[in-house]
């Protein structure tokens, strides 16, 4: 399962709307998603390269690879590349050319696996202990991801919760925004399977934020109040 | 109401614990409260100073302010001298010397406010859309205090709020931990009313964490599910 937003920005007056999600092949054989964070210039020259090494036959593509680690160090090199190229460039010390992806698929006969590739162009994998991976602005949806997902939860499940972790982080920074994007993937296939966009109006969308944030605020109302006045509490009149 | 944790670490070998908030005058003329992130020798020197001043009857110390900002602008002053000597002794490029505080309080006759003081030095205050002031590892536990914080919200409730916020974050970042110390203020008293501590084995506190983690699972699988496939969903076979 992978989601991602379309919100863009270089300051206040560059915000627009792109696909951070692609998918690459999808032919029963081997297939590929890409989720990009950072530089934006940088991560969409990373795909149009990709696309372009597939297209040309390059000796090294997405089309070549035979593992999903070695599609994370071809990724990881080009990332690197491009980079390079944007800073020489630069319009300043500050200027950040990286970009950070997350890429996950399949090659036939082989498991299924996500892997983050850093700016640096070296990567992890996911694991047992870390089942989701996230990039971006990823802190302030990273608790109900903790909470909820495991290496057992359906797909639905997993998509339900990445929308949940989606709306928290929408509510706390605008750097943040829909259509979100939602591809679910089912291992085996090698192929794209099903991808799903909301938009800012989506009737579900808007139906699983109000559902959640009066669930919220009902959970919260039940918390057992602090014992302020109980001996248990230790209470210190400074 | 403030609340803060007691996890210091400057690299995983030199975690430990100290507390975070501190308390100034209270004699029911005045009183202030200042929290501390970033830099622990910056903030313990900063408030070495403020006591120092104070003990001294130095010309401008939190005893002779006429105002709470003009309080913000004595730390603020402070806390740059403190970083600026610390970093003459810096052991590499990177070091951070930088620390933020939030100082909140009364002095008799003005209302109570609470203010946020940037490294920098400069600072802003609470609004009625900003009702509370957040320094440190602050972005995992934001979104629950986006939902349930409003100015007019009772103590007890901005202070369990404040508990579950620092339990989300304590769940997703080691560098959060136990012990919280909670201050509850009453406005008009110009006295530090009632401090609470809570260790990571308070009865109150586990309670709590698990009523919360409980409600949120349920309060999640109860979400209406994905409606994959349903016409209203925009589904697209890539």
């Amino acid at each position: 399962m992978f989601a991602s937003d379309s919100r863009t920005n270089a300051g206040v007056d560059h915000i627009s709307t792109y696909a951070k999600m692609h998918t690459f092949c999808g032919d029963g054989m081997r297939f590929f998603c890409l989720l990009s964070a950072g530089n934006l210039a940088t991560s969409r020259a990373v795909v149009t390269h990709l696309q372009r090494d597939m297209e040309e036959h390059a000796e090294v593509s997405l089309q070549s690879v035979s593992r999903l680690t070695e599609a994370a160090d071809y990724i990881g090199r080009v990332s690197r590349e491009q980079q390079q190229k944007h800073s020489k460039g630069a319009r300043g010390p500050n200027y950040e050319s990286g970009a950070s992806f997350i890429l996950g698929g399949q090659i036939q006969g082989q498991p299924p696996s996500i892997l983050l590739i850093y700016p640096e162009g070296n990567y992890i994998p996911n694991s047992r202990h870390s089942p989701f991976l996230q990039i971006g602005e990823e802190k302030y949806g990273k608790p109900i991801l903790d909470r909820i997902i495991q290496p057992s939860v359906s797909l639905e499940v997993a998509a339900r919760c990445a929308l949940v972790s989606m709306d928290s982080t929408m509510r706390s920074n605008a750097s943040v925004g829909p259509p979100i994007d939602l591809l679910l993937y089912s291992a085996g296939t090698q192929r794209p399977g099903s991808m799903v966009t909301f938009g800012e109006d989506d009737d579900y969308l808007r139906v699983l934020r109000r559902s959640w944030q009066d669930s919220l605020k009902a959970s919260f109302n039940q918390l057992p109040k602090i014992p302020l006045h109980s001996a248990s509490v230790r209470l210190v009149d400074v």
